[in-house]
């Protein structure tokens, strides 16, 4: 096993990416040209092969001396690492050769996170290609599957609003703080969170100064969302999920409302120190102090979820805001944050940049 | 009484705007620029007496040959009509002498919204200096109060949130539809919605590219959304309110929740039936065709609210959305909207103005 | 001739409208519909003919019952007015044929614009296909050409730069003020100038929070700005154009210098009072107090351009920024404008709009 | 002499910060927190003495356990470098007692920028209460100063405008390419110029949306700019400068227009390679190859400057456009720099952060 053979704790490792140049793509490059245990060999696009990375992405200029180059799994195969930063239903046509090839692989498309084969093919609309390797991605959510993490050969890393509601409404369940059957998730999505690709709605003109909500009868993250919430409540998890299209590039927040399992025993307090014993020595996520509340400006660039938590005594109801930089916690930073934990590093290395303010 | 002989029916009638200097001012300014029925005769501000309002107001520039003027209610009761776009606390101290003069009152300020003397103090952190006009006064929310608003010397025209969560909400209550003690609504807010203030959270820099709640312990819009949902279910009700402060200028769009109250025969047609029949005929409200969501950039600078009613079966959750602009159906256009039902004249005048899209 | 036959200055006219898909077909029509004497009959998309208008622009949405149709040259011939909203080389198709059936065509793209037929062909990359029409069709910017324009059947409406540009430099040209051959015009448009098509370049994760140049080895407008100034100054000129991006939607600030012919007797007050004889008694053109610079969100969605005038003692520069709504007067507005002057009516008619502030 | 005692190449050293509660502030004590010799002792603030730094700018939550602390010269004298990052006129009447401690001092305002210090009342409209060490001080353009930052004590460092508009106009004056009488700079500059303060005027509502200009009558980083560029070109500058207010964060792009000297000899490719010559090797500059623009979103958060240099021919006008972000290279970046530089580390040390795209 190439794992064995390579120390990858002693030296540099190198790492391809498959897809490189949508939003997930530069932020990953941006963040990996910061870590430094790591080295970028390889970024694949069919479309852009042979045009240098920075000319496509100008950030990058003068820090990689790279160009695209066509999918080549063998070539994938041979690195230590690789990342999918693929749409979805690209990553289970490659992942078992690369996987075969002795490399790591970690996916920021949806293709390994549902466990249940049958729903994910309803909700991407083809059959799964790969589903033998399903049942052995783990999960990549480093608050509640570390452990795993650190043993995996692949990684399904969630995106951006199941990291959000997750880690907004984990300890609520784990708790039995509230009633599972009734939860509410109304997220609000910077534009950056549909990807780079050229559509109407997603223009200047379409899509700033103006919000709206979206896929109110239904949304692909949905069945993502419930999974990971029923696993933490030990049982069947019902939640209304509306995502809006927020006038901004970066950020989510999601603000969740969970009625009280007890009125009588619920309160600010008792919940906020359930999400504060949750989250102690989590190097990612921030519970506010109480009377702060998040905004997505204060995680702009960096690795953070703010945590806040209300109480609202005259509907019983439990308020939980998350915010989280979608590009960030929501893909590339939580894909590097699997890597390290899965290559036994410190789990922050080069996670450590702070927020862009303002 | 002036109101008799001033035949308002047949000419123009005058008009004076107390406060005019901030959003809620220039944007009455410019709808009543395009009333034909109305001449602006005055524009009263403290600070910037004997500045042209077209200097402060550029827009404005060659529509108004006017300097704002100091306050003084004797001018303003010699007015046909006289709008309150002050803070609050302030018309409560001029409107009775105001009236006295002969001018109906059309204020856009909270002073006169909510019935119980008590619970305004509490929220405005005042005492009440004219809570005789309170009881006189009327709702100024047309798909509710038409009658009466047609009779009122005093109309206490609701503000922005309160006016599109009443609207989503109303027909669920009126049909007794939902569970009505755990209603929520999730609102966004463009950052017009804080005025015209300097305070360092509303500067471009702060504001834009974010997205946050605030006032998630209590907000003092809540009390008056409360009392006119309360007036419509027959009894009292709980709701969850949280606004959002919006990385855009102006808008209003909120996400409402409500369990249905029988959920074996609730579903999404039966609620877009009971909206369809609530505003039919309604000027200014759209329900808006199965599929369709609404978004605030389609109604930016028009009257109208545009609604669209959902329903999650998972969580038999009514899921209604309401979107409207801040400064238009949520301020000045609904002032302008009670004026002309007031004054007996086509309730539309003056408000025809499409939204400007892009 | 049917112009002849048809009394357009009694009653209603009808109009059609070529490309109306576009943000100058929503702008026009949102124009027209606030248009006493304009009723729109027709409105042309091969791409969405059988849709409603009101679905594609819902801020048209109870405004107008009418459906896209696929084009057909008759039924436009039988409009008294045909706007075409169209990408170049359209218009250039099918306006003879819409003339022959007896309506005025207003073009709002360059078909007509350049009397230089091989200069169009060059900048425009096709053969033009009705060049009998360039000599014919009549330029159609008020401030120059008001009275042509009166008896045009065809009017070629200046896009934004264009508009903005020319009327930023007539006045210093028209009365030789200065050096012809160094000017410079540094304008910066909001995103909407691109109009609605979906390309990367305009996604708001491209085109937000940022600004650049572009175009700066030449820009197709450059010709048809240039036609315009020479016609002024009586000669040639040289210009230097440098068109920027600027993250917004709405709005063109044209920032322009130009070296003084005679340094000595050159100076602010004799700049602006040139510009303010020029432009008295234009409805659209505002020539600002001294002290006083244009802003775009002054003229959001109106029909006005300002100009403030400004001279550089040091360098002998004269400093004219010129601002517009780059739908408005850059284009829907000055269309609506040039019908007004065609048909013999108001020249304000329909364009009374107050911009939107904030 | 505290500077040879302590050997700063060997460890840590020690910061202070003067006035950390702006967007320069926030900005160096982010940078500061990645570099890996500085540890920030002191933040002072007369205002927010007491408050924890992370609570007025969360992005710095968990990185630093430090509250604003009065202002405090003996305590700013022991530190190994203060930086200055107050307003006009405040480090003038402390840093020469925080350097008789032993400090090294380098200022972010203007106070030491102009050495005409009657220039520079006239600007400031004070008195100037340390002309002394105006003389002493080192303009901390590191392009053009790099060896005297080498020794200084104190460090001037230029801002967002001199910055720019210097590196876009040195290489043409240096190498008497052009009419330096008639140098033009149109400036586009975020809001976060601007500062933190809260004026009406940088409310999102007002400054979103929308592009001006100001002071084009003057600026008071005209005189900085024309010193800096008379330097370079041994003589006599003329130069227009008119700044524009951009919708957007952080950014600056100057556009810079120059006549040809010798218009006969030059040209696009001279012209640039005169810049790649000079440039060549600067960490911080780059010369975009040809056919490439700047944009200020490809320095967003980081210390680069883009240059792209055009030539047009008809008017014979270089045409340089310079982009960086206002917050780093054109404040607290190259404040770091020049301390990096003044230190005698890797004068990229700390700042090899990628810009935040999108």
């Amino acid at each position: 096993m190439r794992h064995e053979t390579h120390d990858a704790t002693l030296g540099m490792i190198t790492a391809g990416i498959v897809g490189a140049t949508g939003y997930t793509g530069v932020e990953l490059m941006r963040l990996l040209a910061g870590h430094a245990r790591v080295e970028v060999k390889l970024a694949t696009s069919r479309e852009l092969a042979g045009t240098a990375v920075a000319k496509h992405f100008p950030n990058l200029r003068g820090r990689f001396d790279l160009d695209f180059s066509a999918p080549d799994r063998a070539a994938l195969g041979g690195c230590d690492v690789v990342f999918f930063a693929t749409p979805h239903a690209v990553a289970m046509k490659s992942a078992a050769r690369v996987l075969a090839g002795g490399a790591r692989v970690i996916d920021l498309s949806a293709d390994f996170r549902i466990r249940d084969i049958g729903c994910w093919e309803q909700w991407y609309g083809t059959a799964h290609e790969c589903p033998e390797l399903v049942s052995e991605a783990v999960y990549g959510l480093p608050e509640t599957n570390r452990e795993r993490i650190r043993e995996a050969r692949l990684v399904a890393v969630p995106g951006c609003y199941p990291t959000a509601i997750q880690l907004a409404l984990l300890p609520l369940l784990e708790n039995r703080l509230v009633d599972e059957t009734r939860l509410i998730a109304d997220a609000k999505s910077g534009v950056s969170g549909a990807g780079r690709k050229a559509a109407a709605e997603y223009l200047l003109c379409e899509a700033s100064e103006s919000i709206s909500a979206y896929a109110v009868t239904g949304h692909r993250h949905h069945p993502e969302i419930v999974q990971g919430l029923e696993t933490a409540a030990g049982g069947p998890v019902n939640l209304t999920f509306v995502p809006h299209l927020t006038p901004m590039i970066r950020g989510i927040l999601a603000t969740c409302y969970a009625p009280a399992r007890d009125p009588g025993a619920c309160g600010a307090d008792l919940l906020r120190s359930a999400f504060e014993r949750r989250y102690a020595g989590e190097p990612f996520v921030q519970v506010l102090p109480r009377g702060e509340l998040p905004a997505t400006r204060e995680v702009r660039g960096s690795n953070v979820c703010e945590i806040a938590v209300h109480y609202n005594e005259s509907t019983s109801t439990a308020i939980v805001l998350a915010a989280e930089d979608n590009l960030v916690k929501g893909a590339a930073g939580q894909a590097v944050q699997c890597m390290n934990i899965a290559f036994g590093w410190n789990e922050s290395e080069g996670l450590e940049g702070i927020g862009l303010l303002p």
